[in-house]
Parts: structure tokens; sequence; C-alpha cells
């Protein structure tokens, strides 16, 4: 399946693995690359150490790496760091990228910037980068308010011909074909890689995100305030909704009152990979999402039944 | 462009039209039905001189009419009045539809089923329903909260061998197009028909969609709150923010302290055509919409482009 995308990073199909924090690593990234997308490595809140030891993972596959760009912003030392791995790709996302443009285009790599607004999308199309990712409010973890559905088209004609590739609610080849009919060169995919072997979130989590449903996911802010992760308001992170987010979400002020005992037995939660109380970032999609498998199974099986669809 | 859904019920393409309250009247109904897709008339609250004056501007063209489930409970009989019309089809949307299912199969129409969840439409599938629309919280109007792009599929996956329809976000060929793989029969549309030359909306409100950007729409009550309808709490209304939205939305409580005096200016404006103060309910497509036309012409745009990108 050749794409803008695919000719631009010089990959064989148009699927890049979002970079999720903490479940991105370089096995994640490395098989995705391998089966034919690109991985990138998730950069999350900036752990160099982190950072380092999962591109030695990733070993010699071509990949990349995404930021939170807000968090990028408090230690830019770690954009140099990532430089020096040589990625394909460095994707920015969560604030303003333009400060990262330059030296990532300086090194060679490929500048994919994600949006959650039409808005967005033209002011990073002015800043001259490579990719525009559109990503709609189905996405698992942290996104905005707009939907794949409509946010992918009306991108698509704000920024051409810069490639736009959808994010938000893709686990299968009906949303990939699904997101070229709408105008995207590819899909950016979360959720369906985390459920995969090679992801590196607790085996819990990978069967917590198999058993949810699509209509019990929400947005919410309560896992950042546990956390301490100082998110923009308007971004939120969806989950499948466990007992903690029933508890807290609508009652912040609560859980600001009690944050001290909360984050105790939130960080023992993370250990004992408790999903009734830790986290397990996942999008709308997983209904589509039935087993946890290898990333490449779940790569060929999404190119053969968009290929199906398209061909068809 | 064939599918299940334009076999059932004989029609040539696989477009609805949104049985939009106030906007889908029986002249843009008779509009769709003529350029090959099937036209439902807007039953909304509950007027019987309106629903037979409609029918009478329909004429002889082979439309349908769709329900608010949970106001059609309040007057049954005006179901009997529209089948008294012989109409294609019967939709409803919001509310438990079981009581009408009986009466519109005796009648000899096909009954079509709104849902806004997963779990809806496993309910209404067991009901034996002809059509079920999985509408995304894209749509314009009334709606829930999950997305077109994953509730699609998965309801698709659900009910199989009923014919799903797409609603939400939909409003070109590309939006068609997208609707068929992700295993939708065809697509129900609204605000794109709502900015038609055959809709009922006052010119202001036509030209407000034509304006407005998916960026700056939201999901509200206070629109219901001041034309006091008494919807479900889940069930909130899409529409571009407007003055009266940007100053009461998130204050309901103050809305209705001031209520009398709100509904009086309420109603002055609706009368006036008023768009700052009266409520024009669109979707997050208004990005996709550039000018008021026929809906003829709609329609032949949409499934052109349609089938130049699933023929590609």
């Amino acid at each position: 399946m050749q794409t803008l995308l695919t000719e631009l990073l010089g990959i064989e199909h148009p699927i890049l693995l979002a970079p999720m924090g903490n479940v991105s690593g370089g096995a994640l990234a490395a098989a995705v690359s391998h089966a034919g997308g690109l991985g990138l490595i998730g950069g999350g809140y900036g752990d160099a150490d982190w950072l380092a030891r999962e591109f030695d993972v990733a070993g010699s596959a071509q990949v990349g790496v995404g930021f939170i760009t807000w968090s990028l912003a408090r230690q830019p030392k770690l954009l140099d760091l990532a430089l020096r791995r040589e990625p394909a790709a460095v994707m920015f996302s969560f604030g303003a990228c333009s400060p990262f443009v330059e030296p990532v285009r300086a090194a060679g790599a490929k500048i994919i910037c994600q949006v959650q607004t039409l808005a967005q999308a033209r002011e990073v199309a002015e800043l001259g980068v490579d990719v525009i990712v559109a990503q709609g409010t189905e996405a698992g973890g942290h996104g905005g308010g707009r939907s794949t559905f409509t946010l992918v088209p009306a991108v698509a004609d704000a920024v051409a011909p810069i490639p736009v590739v959808a994010a938000g609610g893709i686990a299968d080849g009906r949303g990939l074909a699904a997101a070229r009919m709408l105008g995207a060169a590819g899909a950016l995919i979360g959720t369906r890689f985390f459920a995969s072997e090679e992801a590196l979130g607790h085996p819990n989590a990978k069967r917590f995100i198999v058993a949810s449903e699509g209509d019990t996911t929400l947005r919410t802010r309560v896992f950042d305030i546990v956390r301490d992760y100082p998110w923009p308001k308007h971004i939120t992170g969806r989950v499948p909704i466990n007992a903690f987010a029933a508890r807290w979400h609508g009652r912040e002020a609560a859980l600001y009152a009690d944050l001290e005992r909360q984050r105790v037995e939130y960080q023992q939660a993370v250990e004992n990979g408790d999903t009734d109380t830790a986290v397990a970032f996942a999008g709308e999609a997983v209904d589509l999402i039935g087993t946890v498998e290898p990333a490449q199974t779940i790569v060929e099986r999404i190119v053969s039944q968009a290929q199906s669809l398209l061909g068809g």
C-alpha cells in the first residue's frame, strides 16, 4: 500500500506506532518497523536513562521517537540524546513544536506533529513539518475533543500537500481503509499495539484492555492528578473506566483533598499491576481488540484487511 | 452503489436524510428521495398538523419519517398518523423503540432504530429491526458520546447481518466511502442537508452553519432547557457555539434561575432568525460544508466522490 507517507518515510506499510509513554519501548518500536511500519519510541515525561535503554533495545531497527512537547520543553536536552541515535522521525504532540523543528531538520530526521484541532493543523503546516497527525478524541491516552471522522478530512483539505496521518480509533484494517478514504496517507495506532506481546505495559493492563468495551471509556484528568503531571486542562486522557476513575472522575476537588494518601496507594497499585486503580490508557477501539498478539501479526492483519477492502 | 441498504429499501444510493426536527420537512425529504436516497421527515416533538402538512408537501415521493422515541411515547397516535401515509420506513431514536416495532411492521414499513452505544445496538438487534443506525458524537443535534469511527465497526460486528448505517460526521463522498470501509451499508446525513435549499431552517441558520468551524462545536443542554424539552440527561445537542451557548453552557443553574426572561428573549430570537441566540444544530462536519445547495446536487456530489474513491 504505497502512499505519500510510505514514500516520505521509506517504509512498506502506512502504519505508525503511537509513541505511548511506558508502553512503546524499543522492542515494540523495532517490531513495528520490522513488520514494515515505523515504530516510535514513547519519550514520555522524559527519563533520559529509560530513553537511552530503549534505543539500545531497538538495536539496528530504523525507529523514531515521540515527545510530549510541553514536557520536552522543560528538559530540551532529551532531544539531543534522541537525535544522536539518528531516528527516522521525531514526533511532537501537546504543545508548541516550533522550537524543535530546526534541530530535528538539521539532524536529518523527519518532523511529525500531532494536532487535535483544525486550527493547530494550520499552525504547524506553517512551520514546514513533514507529516501532520490528526488525532481524534476516540484515541486512548491524552488527546482533545474533536473526532477522527471529521478532523481528518478537514485537516487534509487545510494542509495539502503535507501528508496527514489519522490517529484515534484505528485498530483494524477497516480503520486503516477508512482513514485512507477520509484523505489520510496512513494511520497512527496506539491501543491496538498496547495489546501486543512486545509492549512494555503490565500483563494485567493488556488483559484489561482486551476485556474493556468502548461504551465505557472516558476522558479524564484524575490519573494525571494522582501522578502529578501538569497537563494543560484541555488535554485529557482516555481510559476504560476502572474503579479509580469511577470513584474520582467529576470529584477532582475531593481527590486533591486526599492526594497524599491516594498517591501512596496509587503507586502501590502500579507496582502490583492492580488495574482497578492503576491506569491503562486505551481508546474507544477496544471493542475491536480480542487478543494480545505479536506486533508483526497485528501489522500484517491490518494491512491485509485494508488492502482487501480497498481493492474491492 | 449497491449495498444491503439499497436492496432492502429499494433505493439507488445508500444515503438517508436524517429526520431533523423543524428542518427535514416534506420538500427536503422528497428531494433526497428523488435524488435516489431516502428522505425521512423529522417528526420532532410531535405536532400532528405539522406532520400532516409535510407529508402533503412530500406528495407522491416515497419518503419515511423519524421520531424522537421518548416524545412519541407521550403521544403514540402520531405514529398512526404517519403510518396512514404509507411511509417507506419509520426511524426511532432516543428511547425504547420496542413498543413501536409491531405497528410499523404490520403497516409494511421498514423499521430503522438509531443507537448511540454498542449496548443499545445489541438490544435493538434482538427486536428484529430492519436497519440499525450507529450515530457518533460528531453528529449535529441530539446524540451521545461515542464516536462514529469506532462505533460503526463495533456495531457492525455485533448485529450482523442486520445492515448498519453510519451517522455523525458524514458530509461528503469521503465520509460515505469511509463509512463503507468501516462496515456500514450506508450513511445517514443531517448537517449537510440542513445547508440545502429545501431545508426548512431559517436562511440565517443555514448561513451560520456554512460559516461555522468544527473546532468550535460542543454538546450542550442549554437549548433544551430554554425550549423546555425534557431530554434524558445523557443525550445532549451538538451546536456550533453561538453567543447563547457561550453564555450559558456550564452555567445551567444560572439559566434555570433566569428562565422566564430567557424564554421570552429566546422565542423572539427564533422569530427574528437571530442565530446569536436561536439554536442551529449542526455537527463537526461543518468544516466540509461551503455553500447552501439543492439537495439533489448534494446527493450527486457525495455519490460521485464516494464512487470515485471506492473504485480507486
